[in-house]
């Protein structure tokens, strides 16, 4: 899609607002679904006067974790484009990823008589794996030539970039976990898996070793157990593949760190909805490209509380004039995937999805619903076809061929 | 597809037509597009009984040219059989152009001391462009082995065919454009891109100069620009493809051109559509696979004239009933891309078609339109699956697979 697009981008002043409610799409409970059962007449309203469909974020069946069904969305193909999960954690506890970092995710884990006994170590509480996590920080803050960049998590979890000097060959970070995923096992080697990956794997060894020494003494947390070895993958940027200049508007560092993947200006903002829309119109001006993340309408589907789902649609729905008083000359929303409450998680449901432009049919879905859109002239269609379509409706596609 | 129909496809007596209403595709102005505008009854009940859908020419929000878009409804990928500019213009302006030949767009251009002053000559009024061409035809006939066929355009445009004794080598046209695309620039070197590209910029080269030696006391069309060097794309002919003995009946020169790169036969022809279902009737023995190409309801689409549109397309409704007479096993309609008045030009926006034969289901739409076609049983789908659901109505694949 983007070998095809490039060729043809060109420029103008046009905006392009992209709405992304987190997990949107649903399942019916008592026969209607969250969108369906939320009173949302704004999004009702615009729906029908706008492209509806249904996009499909990876391929029929495949349910997308957040990395891939934001770069669906954003017009990578994300099976093109893989994240490693070293990466989207540290993007998650909110560190910031340099081309010449290698990112791990690691659990702390309690070893005895070398033989791993409990892989989470008790769950930890987290504010006890904050302060352990910072000890490891001030006690390592380097190995050799290599800056390491600590950042807790929950519970057992934490992350740690090893920021290199330079930036390392192709499939340097080519380093298997070390966690032997079942108890009563010894951990395993970060043992290199390519020639080019024996630096990582020598700083590992290292690290793993360093705190061991410092944590022999808790009673639980006495080591740590390294995973999802990965550098950041080269993507064209956002500028490059569309030539627009674009911003992330998000609460959350996890979807902060997808729009720095691909290039976007990601500025730390905090509070709610009608905070980013605020933020939004302040930057208005600014930029051609704004994608505005909500957060709290997956949370709820990934707890299973059908209302309170329903009841986070109704909050953006109410909302949205603000965004309409723009008058941007593309408005997409949709989501990243569905996260049905019936299901309580990400599932590999169509996800409804809107385009609102001067350049569309309109008049075909009487809602914005799961059902209501597959009547739409978008028809189920492929994720990354939604950037050309933006694209196109922006007038910013010259015509392909003569 | 091409490659999984060949092994499939089996002859029988069954005819093909296949009418494109160039550019039918449009968008609402006061809530109803050109096809929901127009009264078209005869339409509107052949859509009741066929198989409607709508296809996509190229990619979801890609705008077709003419080639990309004949090309896709004649089942060739468009992405991956692209049409040179020059091939493109040379066609458009009725060249027959043949397998051994570099084709090249041209400009008129007014040069001062080396430097282009105006890249389109004062857009000299086509009468000059015509008599100057005629002059460069009898001066340049022939530039070493290489013969010369000149043909005048609009203005100051002009297309030139390079006819080499034998056929040349892959990337033997690899000569980039003269045009330096902003005036107060010398023109640029006609420079080999490839090793194989030297032939065609030497007789470039020459001809360059020796047209600016006859046109030098001209005031304004002192020189030529070229542009868009390319030779005939490889495209397996129709009857390699799908065994498919086919005609096109098209007044415009340039889609009888595109029809002759599939290999179809193209008699020139002039006059109405009316004239062109007579031709239509009197060939129906001799061939297949019938193209009819209707051209005007895209012509007015491109002038914005919304209500002239529509009537071109009632004007091909009351001439449907002809068409109908034949009882063609298989007749298609659809465009080969979209022209909304709305937009003035071409649009990425997918076209409807429809497919009557005896083996559809039916009774999907009420009517022939982009808003009905989305509820039909073909859905929205690329475009070069048309000919394999032509051929599959007509009886003419065997079953894949035992």
């Amino acid at each position: 899609m983007q070998k095809l697009i490039k060729p043809l981008i060109q420029k103008n002043d046009s905006k392009i607002v992209m709405v992304v409610l987190d997990g949107v799409g649903g399942l019916p409970v008592n026969g209607k679904t969250e969108l369906e059962t939320s009173n949302i007449p704004n999004l009702d309203a615009l729906a029908r006067e706008s492209a509806c469909g249904l996009h499909v974020p990876v391929a029929f069946g495949i349910t997308p974790g957040s990395g891939p069904g934001h770069l669906g969305i954003f017009g990578y193909d994300p099976q093109e484009f893989q994240i490693g999960r070293g990466i989207l954690e540290s993007l998650g506890l909110g560190l910031e990823v340099k081309k010449t970092d290698v990112a791990v995710r690691c659990n702390y884990a309690t070893i005895k008589d070398g033989i791993i006994v409990d892989r989470r170590a008790g769950r930890i509480p987290t504010e006890q794996s904050r302060r352990l996590t910072e000890k490891l920080q001030q006690e390592i803050k380097r190995i050799d030539d290599v800056e390491l960049i600590f950042a807790p998590g929950m519970e057992h979890r934490f992350a740690v970039l090893l920021r290199f000097p330079e930036p390392l060959e192709p499939d340097a970070a080519m380093v298997p976990d070390t966690d032997p995923q079942k108890e009563g096992n010894p951990p395993l080697s970060p043992a290199p898996m390519s020639k080019s990956a024996e630096k990582v794997s020598k700083v590992a060894e290292k690290l793993i070793n360093k705190a061991h020494e410092l944590l022999k003494n808790e009673e639980k947390a006495n080591f740590i157990l390294t995973r999802g070895f990965s550098g950041l993958p080269h993507i064209p940027t956002f500028e490059e593949a569309f030539a627009l200049k674009s911003i992330a508007i998000a609460t959350y560092p996890m979807y902060r760190g997808l729009a720095r993947l691909v290039g976007m200006d990601t500025p730390s903002i905090e509070g709610s909805v009608e905070d980013e829309i605020r933020f939004l119109k302040q930057n208005y001006n600014d930029y051609d490209f704004f994608f505005l993340h909500v957060k709290k309408i997956d949370s709820y589907g990934e707890d299973g509380n059908f209302d309170g789902k329903a009841a986070r649609i109704e909050e953006f729905d109410k909302l949205l004039p603000q965004i309409l008083d723009l008058k941007p000359d593309v408005l997409v929303i949709t989501g990243d995937h569905s996260t049905p409450a019936l299901m309580k998680g990400h599932s590999w449901h169509p996800v409804p999805v809107l385009i609102k432009s001067p350049y569309v049919l309109g008049g075909l879905c009487s809602a914005f619903s799961e059902r209501e859109c597959t009547k739409g002239e978008l028809g189920i269609f492929p994720a990354i076809n939604i950037m050309s379509l933006a694209l196109a409706n922006a007038l910013r596609l010259k015509k392909f061929g003569a």
